[in-house]
């Protein structure tokens, strides 16, 4: 069974734990605080010597890390994978941009905003660039999105997932999302996905409560 | 047969040219001066919105773009791609990395020292960034190839391809890899594998040569 080492409020973490939710893909989840220092434990760094969650046991000692390289390796040759080899290098693509364009600056918004007490002060001198990046980044999305429901081989995958992380949660750090009405009506309709689990889904939890 | 669309200086752009250059695959090459605003003409952007080169015309009108992503693709099951999916996932674990760690930082400093006149003076608050995760990503390098010759499967892959392209001229902008025994020494075995190009090898030339 796969170990995924993971962080409840962290949207690379979710990625993971969707896909495997959406699989059905059973797993052990261990709940890893990068706030309390808890990636960059000894124990933790000799499993990833870049101190991030997620981390995904894939076997015995050995671990998978990037949350986008864990999407890939999870999805396999399920409904998530598109099916040919110039739509599979597609979902890379925009898997690629979601880590260059999104990540580093919704993805830094959402976690100095909302998970970092006084963040907006500690990062004050950031922001503006994270701000005017991610609004040009969302354009490009929203260009897609006018065009196509979702972002590769007319159907949901894992280059969804990696863009829903933390677009899905970019109004609550700054971003208006008004000027991208495809990019809502994408969000609602990777929402309605079958099986689809919130951020806040805790498999743990439910687990213990059966 | 492919086109290219590449920025000689552009490290990025050298990925694709590299593997092309080792797989010998032939295709077309089409300079873009991004100094020149010559990725965000009307034209340019119908081919990729997001305005970057490289680019990769896989079809006829089917462009593909992400340096990683192109190199993913023209890998294909080549010796260049290694051969199980865990070690697939983790040659990707490593390109996300390079996008994410190293691109940004090593990359930034590049284009910004050495492609840009004045660039150090323009982009002075950004540098102490730069320098300080571009070296800790290095020492995550570092650690990797204190034990493994390469950084998947034993062997010369697209991970190499890509983390190869801005570390090889980190030198160049301010970084100091004398701290960095291990990745030293694999720049040289990147250097010396068969078919290896440099990122001033111009295909175009040396075909206009023949």
């Amino acid at each position: 069974m796969f170990t995924l080492y993971s962080m409840q409020r962290s949207g690379n973490s979710y990625k993971a734990r969707l896909a495997l939710a959406q699989l059905r893909v059973p797993y052990r989840l261990i709940e890893i605080d990068i706030l309390k220092g808890e990636s960059h434990t000894p124990e933790f760094l000799a499993k990833n010597p870049n101190g991030q969650v997620p981390l995904l046991e894939v076997a015995p000692g050995r671990y998978l890390a990037e949350s986008n390289a864990i999407l890939w390796y999870v999805a396999g040759s399920s409904a998530l994978m598109p099916e040919d080899r110039v739509n599979r290098a597609e979902a890379l693509q925009w898997m690629f941009f979601e880590q260059h364009s999104i990540e580093p600056n919704l993805g830094a918004a959402y976690f100095w905003l909302t998970l970092v007490k006084g963040g907006r002060e500690l990062q004050r001198h950031a922001f503006e660039d994270w701000m005017e990046e991610g609004h040009r980044a969302l354009g490009v999305m929203e260009k897609r999105l006018a065009l196509k429901d979702f972002f590769v081989a007319e159907r949901y995958t894992i280059a969804d997932i990696a863009l829903y992380a933390y677009t899905h949660v970019a109004h609550r750090c700054d971003f208006d999302l008004a000027p991208f009405p495809a990019v809502r009506a994408w969000l609602a309709r990777v929402a309605a996905e079958s099986g689809h689990v919130t951020m806040d889904f805790d498999p743990a939890a439910v687990a213990a409560a059966k």
